[in-house]
């Protein structure tokens, strides 16, 4: 894990942004009163994300709410830009293509302030796109339905700010366990978590809560006795063999640090 | 495992009915020119299931080739079609509905007779509903795309030509790790196998192989140290802790006595 003092919360996408809320208010209540920067540089067409956000985040008591929207990666130098985190208590990461976000802010002056705002105790949270980027390695594309092939993921450096595990969302929904095994079998040492919409993880230090209306699927391939992924031919169907897979629901607590679920609350 | 000298053949459904045909010629294989019985009843419109089939089964030269239907559950009480049974190498349910097959033939002297085939070593084979049929408890229904809720599934008795597995199927395509997750929660002594469209397993004893394009995942609670199932109020979504998972490919193996697959072959 990274060493900081701040509140990671990665959503599986489609959050509800009317009614209860459970997600979006889990991260303004963490603001205490401070500015929320809505980044949204994953999206070619920000207007209707913003807008979206400016609304939920302003009923829940949201004052100060700036958006971070970069064209190009030369104006991820700007200053003012960097300012506006600097001064920020949270970011919040809307929906779109998570590669976008890296090739206009990864390395930048921008991705520093932003970690920075989580090293300081400030909160990063991100839907969707906004989910995957927050790790070292992100998965970017690949696995539609159907059987997991040899092959079939991209993977790419992401943001950094959590180590050791690869976030996937609108994970039900889009059937996937597949390319989520495909991850951690490419990359046994590293956690696979599946996050499914309207749903998300909250973490703190090496610990992370589960709310929101759907389950969170952890795979550990790390004790796999055995995986085709490096001898198989591109193509060929998966093979891995003593997966360990946990399905956490609202309120259930995972450590990191061991890779081990804690008890669930009764209901 | 049910004694018996025979062979299931359980497809994940959408198998290959013209080109190679890997998993129909393993059927037609195991008939050594004997006749083959295919049972439509899963379907209220039989007709275009059954051309499919003679034709796909009459190219790979099954000659004697009879189909068995029944319109209501009073038919299957006809000895002409028990004896059609009596006289065949192996039985082929296609798709449908698995109620339907139970609702009509389960309990039956027809359903006898396709034990009594199956015992005397003849090839049960089926694929999607047929496939969900052959186990003594089967997966009805349930379980769209999206988190998986305690309540979500049915379950119904099956054939019982084989106990202590679920078997899923249209796995991959449809997205049903969860409801797979659900059964084996509920019925943590039994294995939970998932089959891809066009791949199938073939038992013989306490042993499966693999053949076709896509993948089976295997799920197995038995040691799971957690799970919600029973005290969570219906709508909750699952939580479950140490679920042991593997994803197999063709020529893969697995033993259902010792619940462990074997060494996957080189590609």
């Amino acid at each position: 894990m990274i060493d900081t003092k701040g509140t990671l919360i990665a959503i599986g996408g489609h959050e509800d942004k009317e009614g209860e809320r459970v997600i979006l208010s889990a991260v303004a209540e963490r603001l205490r009163g401070g500015r929320l920067v809505v980044a949204t540089v994953a999206s070619k067409e920000p207007q209707e994300y913003i807008e979206a956000y400016r609304k939920a985040f302003g009923a829940l008591g949201v004052q100060d709410i700036v958006e971070l929207y970069v064209e190009d990666r030369a104006q991820s130098d700007d200053v003012e830009l960097q300012d506006q985190i600097a001064g920020a208590a949270g970011l919040f990461f809307t929906g779109g293509n998570q590669n976008r976000i890296m090739s206009h802010i990864g390395d930048t002056p921008l991705a520093a302030e932003i970690q920075r705002l989580h090293a300081r105790g400030g909160v990063i949270a991100g839907t969707s796109a906004g989910a995957s980027v927050q790790s070292e390695v992100m998965m970017v594309s690949g696995g539609g339905a159907g059987s997991f092939r040899v092959g079939d993921i991209e993977m790419a450096p992401g943001l950094g700010l959590i180590s050791g595990v690869i976030i996937d969302q609108h994970f039900a929904e889009r059937g996937r366990i597949g390319r989520l095994l495909g991850a951690v079998a490419h990359n046994p040492h590293m956690l696979g978590i599946g996050i499914d919409e309207g749903t998300a993880i909250i973490v703190n230090g090496d610990q992370f809560t589960v709310i929101g209306r759907g389950g969170v699927t952890v795979v550990e391939a790390d004790r796999a006795t055995r995986s085709n992924i490096d001898e198989a031919s591109q193509g060929c169907v998966l093979s891995i063999h003593d997966v360990v897979m946990h399905v956490l629901s609202t309120g259930d607590r995972f450590d990191l640090a061991n890779r081990r679920p804690e008890a669930i609350k009764d209901n």
